[in-house]
C-alpha cells in the first residue's frame, strides 16, 4: 500500500456547464465538495476555477485528478472540443501544478467517470464494462480486462459517433447517422425547434421556460416526457431506437457483460432508461447473453470526482 | 520457459471449405501441414479428419490447438453456426483428446487468427489490434493492450454484424444492414444473382465457371474487378462503402492503431484491399490518427495454424 493511502485527494470533473470538485479517501468516498459555472473566457479562468476550488476544500489534498472533456494520452490533452474559447493547446498539468504546487494527473471525463462506478459504483467488480454518458452528446468510455481501455491514443469510447443509418442525420461532428445525431440532447433539441417551427405541437419549449433553463435539460426531458408530450415522445423513442442500433453494434464487437447508462438523462429517468435502452438493444445483438446487465450510474454527478481522483491516487504509488 | 518450448505443437484451422493442419514450432514456424475438406456429415466426421490429419504429419506433437468457426468461452465451444450438420452440441476437446490422447486446446477461428498475426505476422509487437477476415462473411477478432481480448462469453470481434443502415440489405445473421450484407461474399454473391436476373450484364458467373469453383469466390472476384465487370465494380464498391462505415463506427469505439484485413480476399487483393479498406473508413473516424495502418495479413491460411498452435503450447506452460 502506497504511504499516501490514507491522505486525501481531490477529483475535479470539468464539464460544459460546472466544474464539480471533490476531496476523496482511500475508500473512494467524497468527504467535502466544491462547485462553479464552468468560466466561458477560455483555459486561464478555467484553470483559476479549479484552483480556487481546490484551495476552498475543507482539507489539502497530496494530489489533484482532472477529468477533461477532451482527448487525454499519457497525460497530455490533445483536444478539448467542447469548452468555450478553448481554442490554444494548454498544458494543462503544468499550469495547474505551478497554481496549487501539488502533482496532477489528467483524464478524459467519460474515462473518469466509468472509473469511478468500476471503482466505488454500478461497474463495481466487473471486468468488461461499457460505460454510455447521455448528456448534451452520446459519450462512452471502457473497462476491458479489469482495466480503463483508452485505445492507442487515447480516443477510445467515442461511442456517440457509432454510425446507426449512413447518410443519416446530420451530426454536430460534421458527419452524417452518428447516434448522437439522434439520442443527444443537443441535436434533439435541434429537431424539437424544427418540429415546432414545422407546426408540430409541442411543450417542451414552455417547460424550459417555466423551470427557468436556457435549455432543453434533462429535466426538461423528464417533465415533458410525463406529460406524454407527442413530440418528446416521438423523439425520445427515436433517440431509444438508435441507441439501440448503436449498443448493438458495439455490443458484438466488444462482447462486455455490464452497460452502465449514465449522465444527465439517467439521473432524471433512473433504471428505467436503462431497461428502455437494453430493450432497444435487444434486436441487435448476434449473441444474446442472459446475464448481460443494463444498469445506470450509481455515483452520478460524483463518479467523475471518484474517478479523476483515484488517477490521482495512482499518480502518487 | 516451459519445458515443452522446444517441442512441436499442431494448429488446426477448421474452415467451412477444408480443414489445414501444421506442425509448428516454438519459433511460430509452420514445419510440416496437412489439408483436407471439412466433411458435412456431422461432428464426428470432422473431429475424425483433424485426428487423421494430426496423425499424418512428420512428428507427433505434444499438444494440439484447434481453432472453431463458433463461439468458444473458456475452452468450451459454444455455438458453431457455420458448419454443416453440426446441430448437437459436442464435447470438441474430450473428443478429440480420445481419439489422440493428446492435450487439446480451443480457440474461435477468427481469434486464433489475429493471434497468429500478432505472434508472427503483420501485428507483431502491436498493443492494440483490429483484425477484419474478409471471406464467406465479415469476421473479425482484436488484440487490445497486447493480449487476445474475447470479451465476456467469447464472443467479441463480429465486426460482420455492426450496422451499418438501419432498416438496410438483409444479412444471414436475420437481422438488417450488418456490413455483412454488403461487404460479406456469401451476400455479394446473392445480389450479383439478382442483379443478373433482373437484366444487368456480368461476367462473374461465366468467370465461376471457367475457373471450375462452385461459388463465388475471392479468385472469381478479382478476375472480374480485372476485367472492369460493372456488377463487380459495384457490388465491390457498396463493399467497401459498408466497410469504412464499420470500421470508423468501431474505431470510433476502440482506436486501435493496426488494422489487419485478411481472409480469402485479402489474399487475392493483396495490400491494394486494405489501401482501399484505408481510404473508404477515412472519412468516419472523429479523431483521425496519422499513425493508424491498415495492412493486409501477412500469414494468410497459416495465420490460424499458429494462433492455434500457440494456444495449445500455452496450455502446456
Amino acid at each position: 500500500m502506497s504511504k499516501h493511502a490514507s491522505r486525501l485527494v481531490a477529483g475535479v470533473d470539468v464539464g460544459g456547464t460546472n466544474i464539480e470538485v471533490g476531496l476523496v479517501d482511500a475508500d473512494h468516498t467524497v468527504v467535502d465538495r466544491a462547485k462553479a459555472h464552468t468560466p466561458t473566457d477560455g483555459p486561464d479562468a478555467v484553470l483559476d476555477t479549479i484552483a480556487d476550488l481546490v484551495g476552498s476544500l475543507d482539507d489539502r489534498p497530496v494530489a489533484v485528478g482532472v477529468g477533461i472533456p477532451g482527448v487525454v494520452h499519457r497525460g497530455d490533452v490533445l483536444t478539448v472540443p467542447n469548452l468555450a474559447n478553448w481554442t490554444s493547446t494548454v498544458e494543462i498539468g503544468a499550469e495547474l501544478g505551478d497554481r496549487l504546487d501539488l502533482p496532477i494527473a489528467l483524464g478524459n471525463d467519460a474515462n473518469v467517470g466509468l472509473l469511478g462506478e468500476h471503482l466505488a459504483g454500478a461497474a463495481r467488480g466487473v471486468d468488461d464494462v461499457l460505460g454510455v454518458w447521455m448528456g448534451t452528446g452520446i459519450g462512452g468510455a471502457l473497462v476491458l480486462g479489469g482495466h480503463l481501455y483508452g485505445g492507442t491514443r487515447g480516443a477510445a469510447g467515442e461511442i456517440g459517433h457509432v454510425v446507426v443509418q449512413e447518410r443519416g442525420a446530420l451530426c454536430g461532428c460534421g458527419r452524417r447517422g452518428c447516434v448522437e445525431a439522434y439520442a443527444g440532447r443537443r441535436q434533439m433539441e435541434v429537431t424539437a425547434t424544427a418540429l415546432q417551427a414545422a407546426g408540430r405541437e409541442t411543450r417542451l419549449f414552455a417547460i424550459r421556460d417555466e423551470v427557468g433553463k436556457p435549455s432543453v435539460t434533462s429535466k426538461v426531458w423528464k417533465k415533458a416526457l410525463d406529460e406524454n408530450d407527442p413530440v418528446a415522445v416521438e423523439l425520445f423513442a427515436t433517440a431509444l431506437d438508435a441507441l439501440g442500433v448503436a449498443l448493438g453494434s458495439t455490443l458484438n464487437v466488444l462482447d462486455v457483460g455490464l452497460v452502465v447508462i449514465g449522465g444527465g438523462l439517467a439521473e432524471k429517468l433512473g433504471q428505467d432508461l436503462a431497461d428502455r435502452v437494453a430493450t432497444a438493444t435487444a434486436p441487435w445483438v448476434l449473441q444474446s447473453d442472459p446475464d448481460r446487465r443494463f444498469v445506470v450510474s450509481e455515483l452520478g454527478d460524483d463518479a467523475g470526482i471518484v474517478g479523476a481522483a483515484s488517477l490521482a491516487r495512482d499518480g502518487l504509488d
